[in-house]
């Protein structure tokens, strides 16, 4: 029969699109309402309904119907139509790898898969296709054929498993059920041909769970307390202990449950496929695989396919087993297996975390022959994915069978090492290499780690299973994770185990601990994916009390009681995701071991090392310039670097921080904010004598040392940026914020005024009193500040001017060459930016006059940071050599939302109504975007190859990069820590990747 | 010789297009650096140099050179290029009536025109045409033929007048020299032929003065000050009673202070031409006329020609004289001559306002034929030019000549009154009297009037020469007016006499006092065009002390000293425009006459009459709606509501405002503030109840309370709306708003807490002072407000809504229509639009189940107030029933200026660069109108025909009504009092009526 959605394959013409319509519920109880959106249509067209892989009887490799073309891609075969692609866009990621180590000649299972078009059929039509069933039933017999079993036979029964495979991986997130086509009667024939009890109603116990908590959603965790009960009635510890009447009186007691939960596993193993068929597919619809999509930006990218698999038994005695490896380690990234694995056992045992399972090093001892394939079979697989495996696998009586190999996740301290080791062994290329890494992975690596110095009440160690320093309020639930989150706070989430209903909870916290579970638990994978903070398996010591409506709950660990909710030193926590380390209270935090690096190495070139601390870290920088680390840190910079086009500035506003951004790759400072300067030290005075002299003297002097210090400031600015452009912003915040902050303050000021320039203590502070009431705005972010400053009180940019260009001309005389951009902040017009540069430049020309023969490079250009700039560009590009996106006040503006204020509400909104994306962090395309895009346009239409940068925070956001990379921006600028993060955003951006993974 | 600009006339194929390039000067000492500005291309062609027009030997009428074509335009004779076009296009506006009394048979001496275009050349080429003065001559030729006289013949010398004519008029703005061609030879020639010295030697001595200032700035106050010495030294008070020798002396020393000035007036009559031209041309770029351009919308519009007129004089014996008269009263629009006049002087004079001249019923008195010739010339102008005229003339012995007609300014009243009654008379039809009227001048008649019933200090009384009641700070320069407008003062300019370098000054202003001068004296002219109050000719009680670098200024006005910019009452200064009284200190206002009509009547319709206030104010609407002004009123603004196509709606908060709105001519409610509701006295305690209640059941109350309170507030508005749209807006302001003025009111409102609900005092005003601190934001107006405020507390959806609604069931039940329109403020997606309806919807639903058979119309739509939300119209119109431009928001965001705090620069902003529009009361088309039609052209691509109004402030100014007209906007709406401008505003944008003159 080659029927396939009711009409014959091979028959060209019939290629029908099918439209995924996307069905899913939010919340289970919500499972009547479906909610629908639509997929992009899918060109999968005229597909088989199952394909057979496997190794034949003659060790002939078989992929049935399918074949690959001379490029790799995978075609229908010669019945079918042509359909080149990826062979997962049609099998799903689990079965295409599946079939490709079949190619491969690795020991796995064969299998039958559904395509991805049975279930968007599914979903479409809402029944399964006509003669799917006969399909299936044909390609059973294949399966039969080979294991020489035979599905529903109690003499020699054949047991699949029925896996769902998503198109892209979700880890844990669809539904698996183990050990289908077991019966009563079958049950009794296994025992009789394995002679092995235990194992015939261990295997029907675990069926019984799996099938009942996927199809009747009775809860797992009742099955696991029958269990334990079980275990309590015979005092046993040990699972391993439990004998063939334990398990059989558990398979008894778990039917009971089913039955008292008003259903029925039906005795037809062809019936169980069929409802298990169904459940897989919707398993991808269930509120934890929702919200995994739209964590991780699936949505409408899936699709499913389920394949049937027979079963291969790790729980058939000591001599078998299952385990889980990675062909590097995922933690560190060193080239070497890491995995662990259980004996006697089943694949969901590891997988989940119940019981805490051996470490590989034990099966190089038991079965040395075995550890060995496993190694080779890893190579062999990287090759092929050319990236690090994870690898699933049984032992049934010695024999090793594969069960799946995927691209797993991995730390960020991982992703950067295998990365550039991939690219040293010449297994990927270098845009292969750009690719590896994401720019939220080198920003993990510059995350600040434990002051070591600090004190730290340690309270234990568990498994760390994802590193990250970090410290929050505790959440005993993912629920309240979320609503801590959404309140701002930094959450530690708590639990006994976590499973793919805790994924938003922890996506809302920074760490998360757990009492069980090693390195290879739902915690551990799905928590390093998110580059979480993981400490596991921390044990018995930690006690889990959740609470209720009346009282928090709270947790004792090693004896200390700690609440949730409470953000204090004796209720928070602090977890160290590489040691382990579980600590009480919030433990202060210092730059990442890169980023100490960075600042020794920049001490060095500005020559700061006059403090012991800074030698210190001179030191440091030295012993780790040259670690495994640093190096491949450099190395995949710059080869980001050379698939750039976008350049990438930094914010800085002292020599150190501009020697640190140019340590990490910065080509020039996009943002030197002048006022930043002021607010150091003494500097302030000077600016405050400008603001409250009542004298036409005092503001004078106050002019000239303001000056004199940005003389001095931007000598040293200028000397590390040599050759580099420093775009330095003239004063943006309102006056107020020189203001003093209590009288202590004032009174000093007034002394000092009164001890130069004479008058009486009372009058003097009554003044300033005044003068500072009258410069409260309201709503000053919307007041006198930026240029404003500039229009009001030109004397301002004579002081500003000179100091800078003055710092300049005397280090282009001393054969620097200092590349200046003054950047006028917060303008709405052309006018005033033509004002403001005029008297910018009359002040320039004064200089200049004095330094003969010598001529500083400069250019005079804006902001752009408020919509009325941005809808005006014509005109402001005839008078800005460049422009400068301000899209923190941009965002504000567009959207009337002050950052200052917005906490109250805008994660709020973020949520309801912004699609999870904080817009002051990650750009508002479509409207602060789109003004971007007009200003752009409409600058360039004028002045065309105007330059254009960006220095808001969003400048260092991969997502607001790619953007800015699209729009044809010139460069980004971002906070020194965050230049390298966004050198491989842009190099990302140039290449095109999406990321969507995570 | 028949050429012009060097090419001969009648080749039409020499058409060249001159581009007229303004050159002018800001500032006297900036004369060496002009600035231009390019103006639009003229269409003007090959026009002659000279034109020439006057009554021939055989009363035949000859304009040379231009004939009228069938449609009353202007072409070239048949030497000349075709060029249809208005005759003032040609000869400006001056010269072109001229040339038309010329053409009606009123006595008017023969002139001889440059055209437009000899001034482009002018300034385009930096020097006069060649053959301009062969042509010159040419002409001159003519006038003496037709006077008899001949230019620069010492025994029958021809003097002229060069006349500077803008082509659209500038009152008193370019020169004009009297007098030309008198020498001391001539002189002597004159006193021979007439045998009268004073009048030979008055007229020279005028021609030295009115040159010199013109040609070498030697200012007039010099030549005054010598006459003043003259009439000192020899005691004589009166003009009139200087001799001829005394005048002769005048002469000399007149001269002397030319020569002094190190000038030399050329003996040449030819020279003396040619000088004056070129001084005459530049006149129009001083600095007063430049300003004068600016303020009135002029600049590139306007153009300049001369005109050469044989002198007639006034001054040549007490059967001579000059004097100014209006067709009808420009104050009170009555349909009266009037005017006032002098003997024995010439032009200037009267126009000046140096001497207090005679009113024109002594002109009746003593030269009654003259007068009814005044009376009977006019009515034919009134009909040529369909509006009141104003007429300068001379009486040369006992002949009367016109030197002048145009359409004058007026005040607000009699622009209303002379237009409705020009209607009324059939001279204007229904558009032209549309256009008659300016809608700022029925904003005028709405200006407040002192308050009857209070105490006024009055100092004294001058001529009331332009309505208004006012009060301010003093003010005695111009400069000083400017400076104190900037710090946003109201300021009172009190001068000697106004004079054309004193426009910007008065326009800073709020009213001018002056101590010489009548009412056509430059302060009352130009004042009465500006829409000030003046009062003038106060007289020698007032005695002015300028102020200078160490001292303030002052004046003594009967005695009573008052300090210029001192903002006290003892320092105020009040002045009433129609009576002419002097008051001290501010003095408070009530409502216009016409407002307190529409009080009255609103009063009576709403069943207001409770108090004696009430009644009288009915009983004074009674009195006065019969009135003329009211019925002219009304009829006027029902005219223009005919030539409308945008509606104009209220912004009203109160069933008494909606009435105003109503009488005005409102057509529906554009704003309903809810929150305005709340601040009505104990209403408030009903919402602080919701945000300060610290249980449920607190604030459960609070909630039902304002849900009671809005059912009961809009059942008063819907039934004055009846059958009318009420566009109501839900809470707008952040809740900081709702907190408390000071501790009293804390411990009034916990004391009512605790009264019902219990508790411990203490606590409870701790609760309340931390809940005020919690709501506190450092940038409110970007804070948690508007419809974020729905969406944190979703209970005020239900508690507003379904107040709102269960008023309008009730009154649709009782037979009433209610039309209601639920308004969402403050959104800037999509998502919180739907979310706010749908909530919204839900509440309607539950009123509406309780209402059986009863349906009410309800939108619910959204206010577009940020850049945000203009940018995502599509999106917002699918969630939207319509949109309404809240424009004073959506200017704040989007040039980023807080109305709260713009104050301290905005005025600065205004002038420098944004061409002296404040973007809060004009919208700023460029930015914030760009973001509008963006709004509109998205929005209704979605939703065709989508409903879009504007509440903000802009709804009633004239400029953005225009521009709302222009983008396709349904309605407008504005304050009640503002709802006539606005409808005015609307027909005049539907007529496309341009603004250029007011």
């Amino acid at each position: 029969m080659r029927t396939a959605f009711g009409f014959e394959i091979g028959d060209a013409t019939l290629d029908r699109k099918i439209t995924l319509t996307y069905i899913g519920f939010r919340d289970k109880k919500e499972m009547g309402k479906p909610f629908v959106v639509q997929l992009p249509d899918s060109d999968v067209i005229t597909q088989p309904m199952a394909v057979f892989y496997g190794v034949g009887k003659e060790d002939s490799i078989m992929v049935d119907r399918l074949s690959r073309n001379k490029d790799g891609k995978v075609i229908l075969d010669s019945n079918g139509a042509v359909a080149g692609g990826e062979l997962y866009d049609f099998l799903g990621m689990k079965a295409a790898h599946n079939a490709e180590m079949t190619e491969d000649g690795i020991p796995i299972p064969p299998g039958v898969t559904l395509p991805l078009n049975v279930h968007a059929y599914y979903l479409e039509q809402g029944k399964l296709p006509d003669g799917l069933y006969a399909e299936i039933d044909l390609q059973i017999r294949k399966l039969e054929e080979i294991v020489g079993k035979e599905f529903g036979n109690p003499d020699n029964p054949l047991l699949n498993s029925v896996r769902g495979c998503p198109r892209i991986t979700m880890p844990g997130m669809m539904a698996t059920i183990l050990n289908l086509g077991i019966t009563p009667d079958i049950v009794k024939g296994l025992e009789k041909i394995t002679g092995n009890k235990r194992f015939a109603y261990d295997t029907y116990r675990r069926f019984i769970d799996m099938f009942s908590d996927t199809l009747f959603w009775v809860p797992h965790e009742r099955f696991e307390k029958v269990f334990q009960d079980v275990k309590n009635t015979w005092s046993i510890e040990n699972d391993l202990d439990l004998t063939g009447s334990h398990m059989e009186t558990i398979a008894r007691e778990y039917l009971k449950l089913v039955k008292d939960s008003g259903n029925q596993i039906p005795y037809d193993p062809k019936e169980q496929l069929d409802l298990a068929i169904k459940a897989v597919f919707m398993s991808a619809y269930l509120p934890q695989a929702v919200e995994y999509m739209e964590l991780n930006n699936l949505m409408g990218k899936s699709g499913n396919t389920i394949t049937i698999m027979p079963m291969v038994y790790g729980n058939i005695g000591e001599d078998s087993g299952t385990g889980v490896s990675f062909t590097r380690n995922p933690n560190t990234g060193e080239n070497k297996l890491f995995g662990n694995f259980l004996l006697n056992a089943q694949g969901e045992d590891v997988v989940a975390g119940i019981r805490t399972p051996l470490p590989l090093e034990k099966l190089a001892e038991l079965f040395p022959d075995l550890y060995k394939q496993l190694i080779l079979a890893g190579k062999k697989l990287e090759k092929r994915y050319k990236d690090m495996q994870e690898n699933e696998w049984t032992i049934e009586k010695r024999k090793l069978y594969f069960l799946q190999t995927r691209t797993e996740e991995r730390t960020a301290l991982a992703s950067l090492i295998i990365a550039t080791d991939l690219y040293s062994e010449k297994i990927i290329d270098e845009k292969e290499l750009v690719e590896r890494v994401f720019p939220n992975e080198i920003d993990v690596l510059l995350h600040p780690v434990f002051d070591p110095k600090s004190e730290k009440k340690v309270l234990g160690k568990g498994t760390g299973a994802s590193p990250g320093d970090v410290s929050g309020i505790i959440a005993l639930t993912p629920g309240y994770a979320k609503e801590l989150y959404q309140r701002g706070k930094k959450v530690i989430l708590v639990r006994r185990e976590t499973s793919p209903e805790d994924v938003g909870g922890m996506s809302a916290s920074k760490g998360i601990l757990t009492k069980i579970g090693g390195p290879t638990s739902h915690a551990a994978v799905v928590g390093r994916g998110m580059n979480k903070s993981v400490v596991c398996g921390y044990g018995d010591s930690l006690e889990i009390y959740e609470g209720n409506n009346s009282n928090r709950g709270y947790i004792l660990i090693n004896g200390v009681k700690l609440t949730e909710g409470e953000e204090t030193s004796t209720n928070m926590l602090s977890l160290c995701g590489s040691t382990g380390e579980v600590i009480k209270g919030e433990v202060p935090t210092i730059e990442s071991i890169i980023a100490q690096t960075a600042i020794g190495i920049a001490k060095q070139l500005i020559g700061q090392n006059q403090t012991e601390e800074d030698r210190a870290q001179i030191r440091f920088a030295e012993e780790h310039k040259n670690s495994k680390l640093y190096r491949a840190f450099n190395e995949y910079l710059e080869i980001c670097k050379k698939h750039s086009k976008l350049g990438v500035r930094a914010n800085a506003d002292t020599p150190l921080d501009a020697a640190v951004a140019i340590e990490f790759g910065a080509e020039g400072i996009g943002l030197a904010r002048t006022e930043h300067m002021f607010f150091q030290g003494s500097k302030t005075d000077a600016i405050r004598k400008f603001i409250f002299g009542y004298t036409e003297q005092m503001k004078t002097d106050g002019l000239a040392e303001m000056k004199q210090y940005h003389k001095e400031d931007f000598k040293g600015m200028f000397k590390v940026m040599d050759n580099f452009p420093v775009t330095i912003r003239l004063l943006d915040p309102p006056l107020e914020e020189f203001t003093f902050p209590d009288n202590d303050a004032i009174n000093r000021f007034a002394e000092q005024l009164v001890t130069h320039y004479g008058g009486d203590r009372d009058g003097v502070r009554e003044r300033i009193s005044q003068q500072m009431k009258s410069l409260h705005e309201i709503n000053p972010m919307l007041g006198c500040r930026g240029n404003r400053l500039s229009v009001m009180y030109p004397k301002l940019i004579e002081a500003q001017v000179s100091g800078i260009i003055e710092a300049a001309y005397e280090l282009k005389k001393d054969s620097y060459n200092p590349i200046v951009e003054i950047m006028i902040p917060v303008a709405n017009c052309a006018g005033e930016i033509k004002y403001t540069r005029e008297e910018a430049e009359k002040v320039i020309e004064k200089v200049k006059a004095r330094y003969e023969g010598v001529n500083v490079e400069y250019k005079i250009g804006t902001m752009i940071e408020l919509p009325g700039a941005a809808l005006t560009a014509d005109r402001i590009a005839g008078e800005a050599d460049f422009f400068s996106f301000g899209t923190n006040d941009l965002t504000q503006a567009t959207l009337g939302i002050s950052r200052d204020d917005g906490g109250k509400f805008i994660s709020q909104y973020t949520q309801m109504f912004y699609n999870h994306k904080d817009p002051f962090v990650t750009l508002d395309v479509e409207r602060v975007g789109r003004l971007m895009q007009i200003c752009v346009k409409e600058g360039r239409a004028v002045k065309p190859g105007l330059k254009i940068g960006i220095c808001g925070e969003h400048g260092g956001d991969p997502a607001s990069v790619e953007f800015c990379h699209k729009i044809g921006l010139n460069y980004v600028s971002c906070s020194p820590y965050r230049v390298a993060v966004a050198i491989v955003a842009v190099a990302h951006a140039n290449l095109g990747i999406e990321h969507t993974r995570r």
